[in-house]
């Protein structure tokens, strides 16, 4: 069955959360699980699942030593405030071994989704008996897996992979004909709080894709830091999405008057509805230069920030 | 004895031009060599040398295979049309073999020093007979390297090496007392064209210096193409200095609808007035965005873009 996009013109929120409400109920005939990250994806796959199947949706929040600061204490104490219940399972050590001397983005990427479904959540709907997965997987993440641009952590079936036979459960997608715009439109229709329905995207991998070459927690422990800086300074520019990438190229730098060959940081901050195409947001060059003044001046080892003025094509909204 | 700045605001270039010439026509007993590479310094030191010691002076330009498109001729066209004779040397092979496998900038720079003062201008040096050696050093190139900040490939003396006992000949510096602004004062004062006495700045290492990781011909081929079109983009901006960095990390990129693991460029474009502190011009976005897209579409394989948005410091104005 040839996979159909619904445009985000052509939707109508509440009809479509009441379809896929009575979808859902129709084809989840157990207990069901599903992970949140925080996501505009796996937010609203979160709340309208437990619309539709209550106390038999078990969510987990997986804490990978890959998140933002603090992320998961925010993200379940937000939905806990609506009613849903979040349990964060602590799996930093499982995600820094499985990365442990990995350079290559795939091989990176591929540990994670690994470690994740095999390992870690594996393990919790094995021990939850679920046998059906929901996820948040959206039309944009389809195509570029599909046309070998990007490899998402959560497409399997199209990439062949039955989930039933190989991890013992059935995955569930019920947003996969949406674009994000789409997402955003049922999340506030949801009645998802403004701060996650307009949420600007995080990737899969999380911080582990705004590292180039070894992940290592003191690696991810910059990159973090780089990016509540960015998230803080531009968040109020409205754009679509913002990002810090830690460099593994070194470049000579200057302190206290001697060379420092140090680290580089890469802001990228994006127009785009729908991440299919983008632009690199206009900054005023104030805005740049505090954000480089910032990164150097807080983030230790960094000599270096540079500014994405490539669109998308030829880049890519990461650079993992 | 230590030495002292002349400050540009205290230089009087007609009366240092004098004052040169009778120093190194006391300083010279026989015949004298120098290097030049169509920089400003190299080539203020060109023709003070030739208005000084006439056909005494022997200038060299060493073909090594970094520098950026068609400058041998350029450049030696330009000085025959002076009627300063200049012999181009081909050396692209022995910068290449010295190269090879090496990605620490600090042995790339000792490699391009020893291959151009050991192998290949030492040799014209002792074929040429001559005792002496005329260099462009200026007073920021002591200063950076005294303080360990970056060594430059002409400051000898200043580390205690003795040119006379280990290479045969002496070094005199008749610029080591100018900034880069005076150097041009003097420049134009001397009756050097106008796209010399106001070139931008350029590394010693050449186009070297602007590869981070291993340099090989193919790599220099790539920042050479994109070092074309960042001169060509912003020689009208009047700023002080700008180039084009390749990068040695890979980033995401697509390509006709296909994944493609690509290679950056880092644009840098500066204003200063003695590359002592320097600050990124605040170009208009259309010239980003320019900039951008010809470098992308014009030098294969190059996915991503960046601007340079740090100040000197913590950055220096080159990467490598």
């Amino acid at each position: 069955m040839e996979l159909q996009e619904l445009k985000t013109t052509d939707l109508k929120p509440e009809e479509f959360i009441e379809q896929k409400i009575q979808q859902l109920r129709a084809q989840v005939d157990g207990p069901a699980v599903n992970a949140l990250s925080g996501g505009v994806d796996s937010s609203v796959v979160t709340l309208l699942g437990f619309k539709a199947l209550g106390e038999n949706l078990k969510t987990y929040f997986i804490e990978n030593g890959l998140m933002r600061q603090n992320e998961p204490q925010i993200i379940a104490g937000l939905f806990r405030k609506m009613g849903v219940p979040v349990e964060i399972i602590d799996a930093k050590e499982e995600f820094f071994t499985a990365l442990k001397g990995l350079t290559d983005p795939e091989e990176k990427r591929e540990a994670i989704t690994q470690t994740f479904y095999k390992d870690v959540f594996g393990k919790m709907v094995r021990q939850s008996g679920a046998k059906y997965l929901l996820q948040g997987t959206n039309y944009t993440d389809v195509e570029e897996t599909v046309a070998g641009i990007k490899r998402q952590h959560n497409i399997l079936e199209q990439l062949g992979i039955d989930t039933q036979q190989q991890y013992g459960y059935k995955v569930i997608e019920p947003l996969v004909q949406l674009r994000k715009s789409g997402v955003r439109a049922v999340g506030k229709a949801l009645g998802l709080p403004v701060e996650i329905y307009n949420r600007p995207p995080f990737p899969g991998p999380a911080l582990a894709a705004r590292v180039i070459g070894k992940v290592t927690p003191e690696r991810i422990q910059i990159v973090r830091q780089a990016t509540a800086i960015v998230e803080e300074t531009l968040s109020k520019t409205g754009a679509f999405q913002y990002l810090a990438i830690l460099h593994e190229d070194r470049v000579t730098g200057i302190r206290a008057g001697k060379r420092d060959f140090g680290l580089q940081i890469e802001v990228r901050c994006w127009e785009s509805t729908d991440a299919k195409t983008g632009t690199p947001t206009k900054l005023p060059f104030e805005t740049l230069t505090e954000l480089a003044e910032k990164i150097t001046g807080k983030v230790a080892g960094v000599v270096s920030v540079t500014y994405n003025i490539t669109t998308k094509p030829p880049s890519t909204i990461e650079a993992v």
